[in-house]
């Protein structure tokens, strides 16, 4: 088959690749119908050091399955799933209680401890397939494209935004300023509008992408940056906003939402941080009794609660797909969402 | 009157000062019964460069109004008054939102710019009384000396236990880790079983402390600190525990917190910083989605709540005092203090 790898900063390549193969009883094998690139695909892009051996990549994709170990209970050949970013056991103390990025017995996709290649391919053996996959009956990979766009972003950056807006305690009446105009970001907008946020500032600076942000729910946007978006966002909000969800990851950010948020306040990170060490002493949460919260989303704990709406179409995060590529084209897909000249890529197979 | 000035690390004396008046309408006069010394009074006991105007000092008083100003409503002279340690006004947005902390129009005591003295003296001005007072009723000077004990820590200590309880989220079932076994780490013990914490690790590893704590409610004491002490800790909860009340302040013990706490868990902190910067990127906080929270306790918005079990002797948070000097032995309580000879230290005016 073919699949992508990443052998350094920069260098992406689509090549053949062993066909997986079911070597536990509880994997299954999907044939992918779509994968994305994810915005953290861009840290390797940027940062990875040279190797001979390279990566594979992706860890967003829908598909079919293909077929299934002895032990697989709850799927069967046919059956059309949507893959997490995590892959979790589903019965560990920790996916019961709905954190599955925090399994006992899963791992990660590219993960060679786990044994699970990446999504940007046309076929994935996924590990302990009954805990990992979320089946969705009705739809098969003649479904309208829009609609499995949709679907694709239940595989992180919807249930990445969700998660960031639950972490963050929105709820009716909430002010909430969202940092970060990427996918997530804007699915943070929408999450925030879903669950009743009435006031949702959108910093960002990209026009075409806060103009989504404000379809999707954003009722402000301010582009400044640094002390003078904080100036903004505070002036908006009559002195910080109750709720901020943080979907960028880099240092600057997190200043900012410190910057904005307001005392007794809530920032909610979803953003992987680029940074170890940040303020959070007197001068920045302590003192104003300023709550920090979030991590890597379980988005399996979320999709059956997010499906319905995507599936009637009164939600559409698939809007945040503005290019497709096919499979062999995936390193293009990287350089236009590094260029920023797309928001996000759909790959197909 | 007498009262306390710092001038200096180590240099703590009792001196002649101006008797306080009445200066605003809002203000009220308070004759104090009992204050005492605070673990974090210390933290200039031990690092204030020399200064020859002195700083007054104290933060936690129970006292008498002696007068009012012609504004305040709710006081009359004669009251008997809880003050806690943060002065605030009762009506602004974060006043009625329990979060008198961050009041607009407050303060804190020894602070020239609310003009606001300290309580290790015989009387008090009190700035904006109606919002800052407790007034508790059946109690004077002449009750017995338990009881004013407890109704002092109702100042500080117990509220701030209680807040990083509350904070972090304990209720009945939960398996809470209380890091320090200072007077506020006692009460976080007394608080959490108050909230029906089921499992109660104490970290401390002074054996009079840590055996008060068992007597509060502590399940199980561990004296290792760093490594040791982290292993000890996620052996007895079987991984980690869900909540952590950091009641220090020192970077060891947020060390000590991210080691113990598990994943999807919530530290809560309530021992000032000493620090700004911290851990909290993908190998501390963010992985594990563990939750940053707390600050400095609000102890207005739960002084009404704690006092009947209080009153009626149900709890006993006055234990934490373990030593009484006069006021002008007030020098030898802070030493006594920093030598770990006496836990926490009442002075009578």
């Amino acid at each position: 088959m073919r699949a992508t790898f990443m052998f350094g900063a920069g260098d992406v390549r689509v090549l053949d690749a062993p066909d997986p193969t079911i070597q536990l009883p509880t994997d299954a094998l999907v044939r992918v119908t779509r994968s994305c690139v994810c915005g953290s695909d861009l840290h390797p892009y940027h940062s990875m050091p040279p190797t001979d051996a390279g990566s594979t990549m992706g860890h967003e994709f829908i598909g079919v399955v293909e077929a299934v170990g002895a032990d697989v209970r709850t799927l069967r050949p046919g059956d059309f799933v949507i893959a997490p970013f995590a892959i979790s056991c589903g019965v560990c103390e920790f996916c019961r209680a709905g954190l599955q990025t925090s399994c006992v017995n899963g791992g990660f996709w590219n993960d060679p401890s786990i044994g699970a290649a990446g999504g940007q391919a046309e076929a994935v053996r996924v590990p302990l397939a009954d805990g990992t996959l979320v089946k969705v009956p009705g739809v098969t990979e003649d479904t309208d494209d829009a609609l499995l766009g949709s679907l694709l972003t239940l595989s992180d950056v919807y249930g990445t935004g969700w998660h960031a807006a639950v972490k963050g305690g929105v709820s009716a009446g909430t002010s909430v300023t969202v940092i970060g105009d990427g996918a997530v970001g804007l699915l943070a907008v929408l999450s925030a509008k879903q669950l009743g946020a009435e006031r949702i500032v959108l910093m960002g600076r990209h026009d075409v992408r806060t103009r989504l942000g404000v379809e999707l729910g954003a009722t402000d946007v301010v582009a400044e940056r640094g002390d003078e978006g904080i100036a903004a966002v505070r002036d908006l909000t009559g002195g910080g906003s109750q709720v901020v969800l943080e979907a960028v990851g880099h240092m600057p950010a997190y200043d900012q939402a410190v910057g904005v948020v307001r005392p007794g306040g809530v920032i909610s990170r979803v953003g992987v941080p680029q940074y170890e060490d940040a303020p959070v002493g007197f001068g920045s949460l302590f003192g104003p009794n300023v709550t920090l919260t979030g991590g890597p989303a379980p988005v399996r704990a979320y999709i059956e609660q997010l499906l319905p709406a995507v599936l009637d179409g009164t939600v559409d995060p698939g809007r945040v797909f503005d290019r497709t590529v096919s499979l062999d084209d995936t390193p293009a897909g990287y350089a236009a969402m590094d260029a920023r000249e797309a928001l996000k890529v759909m790959v197909t197979p």
